[in-house]
């Protein structure tokens, strides 16, 4: 007997590379593609989306967060469901998969079962959801956060990097009802969903080297973030004052990161898990000069980690370092606010459940940890059970180059598919 | 007996002031003053004060590299002169002294020297020179180093700041003959100038700490730069990129920032001079983000020294470390074009004389050197005797801050007149 998740074939290989290629025209900027959170251009790219499901014969709706859903005729009133999906915004000159490629695999997953008449044991919900990347606003996982009530205040008080107005605004010119946000009332019936399953391209290089198509995930990094930390010195001539009077911002900031690096090195040295980045630095364009020490520097840091007491602990050592160096180099460091993100693991009956999946399709039934963070997290942290496929993905994610090949995401949607025509435990 | 250099007055005193103020409204910016160099608010500047020293009685023309001189009546073609004066530009929105004191001082002496009938030993020419400051195109002392024949290609083919256009194409559109640039020919007829002498503010806090109106110049220290030093690695995702795998430019521009950090503070605790500042630096605004790691980072370099073996060392450690740091982290430096400017000293009988100077006005006769670069040194470096002035100044240059008294300023031309007005060896 063949395995029921092989029902996807090249017909809905062909029909998910044609949308690729669509919404990566919907979205072009100089180099890859962007589409901003909360953007017209995301709207446009939910409506075509809209548009093809209808034609796959599906029922689509907007949910009170402006997500687009997809359900097969019938299932959209039904009283618990599994949903799948994840997000369609990317990051500035991004690549075309991060997010899309998860979307477009649920469809595919509804698209076969509607087509084959395949009859699944728990109705499942698509969804297609906006404002993943935080590139745009600062707080990620904007969408899932207003699903689950757990947005923050401070959060949608963040300004857009772009047009500089709040969050908050973005969302209630979509119609989004910002009131409940604030009284954390989840905008989906939480009750409701029997669990949350979202599929995405591997950011790291582990599939490509071990030359696996996909994986289960095990557990998402959590993270801790700034968006902007201004260091503030003095502004003085570059070649006359001497360096025991200077206040020099960029050496303070050069200082810190260098520290911090040295600290990664050892943790990682001694078993620990952690990333850390700075993405985002730079003097004032409007006010630097080769001959002028600069009167302040911001830039951004991005701390990752599977277990929350390292980031407890990056936090402890941020501060104590920043201490230092403010003192000794008589600078002033503003953190701005810190974005939180617990680490989330994945349900293991889901793992368990995928892993049987992959077996069924013969497939190595691989588990492994996601170093990004995805909205998967966000519903495992409100207490619904979240799983996770990864497809293998050359370059890394968020840039241009993302290389996801179809056959891949085909081979993570049958894993998908093969997985919701299993009764579970 | 009243020593001459008295005869500038407070009459002057108000004249300098309502120049000072003038000035500063013809180039204004949200914080400071802005003259770009070979502007066109440069060049109002310049004719703004021709209109003043002709209503001073002086002669006033522009030489082949468009600077505005002036003479007394009748001095314009005397076979050799003292050369007095600085420049008019200022850095982005930088403070109003800097340059422009040392043009109003030589208008004061000139002035003074006119309305009293002084007889002085040597013609006097002061000038009024465009482009110092390297904020706009990269090499500084253009207008200097085109009076003396030594503006490199290189440095004509640097590009400006804000239109992208060449210097060179900037020169030959103000009439200067690039020609004769090319072929390095002086601008300047330099075998009549006897001497070189320029006031300027000190960018530094020594005469405000001693307490002291001003003081004579010792040496300049020399500089090697690099305007735009290009980090390239590769990009990713903040949170899924191992440490292992990571080429990470802007961990690699910390880590050279930090290693140059301390190999400066080593020489000064040596008891070397030094002075190492990275003015501009940056990520890209329009790629970069928070969750991305960057492929590149830019950033400035402006390192001097009085002593030129000190600024051949930190040439050759910077390579050094650039290859450690390259090789270590999979990154590359392209460090773009070094531009060198030698330190130069002051003439020993011009720091003489202008002690004596002082002397005779019954001030402390000191002399100090000098961190910022003047266009005294390229004359220096040109085979010209020069001499320099410093009058204290709160706050540094380069900067909205800068405060000069203008009695300070009275007092530095005051030594300069004394100067002129006495016959030297």
């Amino acid at each position: 007997m063949t395995a029921p998740g092989f029902a996807i074939n090249d017909d809905d290989a062909a029909w998910a590379a044609e949308l690729f290629e669509k919404v990566a025209a919907m979205s072009p900027d100089s180099a890859g593609v962007s589409r901003p959170a909360l953007s017209e251009v995301e709207t446009r790219v939910l409506d075509f989306l809209d548009q093809r499901a209808s034609e796959a014969g599906l029922e689509t709706w907007r949910d009170p967060a402006q997500n687009s859903v997809y359900a097969r005729p019938g299932q959209r009133d039904a009283v618990r469901y599994i949903l799948t999906g994840s997000h369609v915004d990317s990051v500035p000159q991004g690549g075309n998969f991060d997010g899309l490629a998860g979307v477009v695999a649920s469809l595919l997953c509804l698209r076969a079962a509607e087509r084959e008449g395949l009859s699944l044991p728990m109705p499942v919900h698509a969804i297609a959801m906006r404002a993943e990347e935080s590139a745009w606003f600062g707080p990620c996982y904007i969408a899932s956060k207003m699903l689950t009530g757990s947005l923050e205040d401070d959060e949608a008080a963040s300004l857009h990097k772009g047009d500089g107005r709040a969050l908050g605004d973005h969302l209630a010119d979509l119609g989004i009802p910002v009131d409940k946000l604030r009284a954390k009332v989840p905008l989906a019936e939480l009750s409701r969903i029997a669990a949350y399953l979202e599929l995405h391209i591997e950011q790291g290089p582990l599939l490509a080297e071990r030359d696996l198509p996909a994986a289960a995930v095990s557990g998402i990094r959590g993270n801790l973030r700034f968006r902007n930390i201004i260091v503030t010195g003095e502004p003085g001539h570059s070649g006359a004052v001497p360096r025991a009077y200077r206040r020099d911002p960029v050496m303070a900031m050069a200082d810190l990161l260098h520290r911090l690096d040295e600290s990664w090195s050892t943790i990682v040295q001694t078993g620990g898990d952690l990333v850390l980045t700075s993405g985002m630095l730079g003097t004032d364009p409007e006010r630097h000069a080769l001959s002028r020490i600069p009167d302040s520097v911001s830039f951004s840091l991005d701390i990752r980690s599977q277990d929350s007491q390292t980031l407890s602990g990056m936090q402890g050592l941020l501060d104590t370092e920043i201490e230092d160096i403010a003192r000794r180099r008589k600078v002033s460091f503003d953190t701005g606010p810190a974005s939180r993100n617990a680490p989330a693991l994945m349900d293991p009956g889901m793992i368990a459940g995928l892993k049987t999946a992959m077996d069924a399709l013969g497939m190595e039934p691989l588990a492994m940890p996601s170093g990004g963070g995805h909205d998967a997290a966000v519903f495992a942290n409100a207490g619904i059970p979240a799983g996770m496929v990864f497809v293998r993905n050359r370059n890394g994610s968020h840039n241009p180059d993302e290389a996801m090949e179809i056959e891949d995401l085909v081979a993570g949607a049958r894993i998908m598919l093969q997985y919701l025509m299993t009764p579970q435990g």
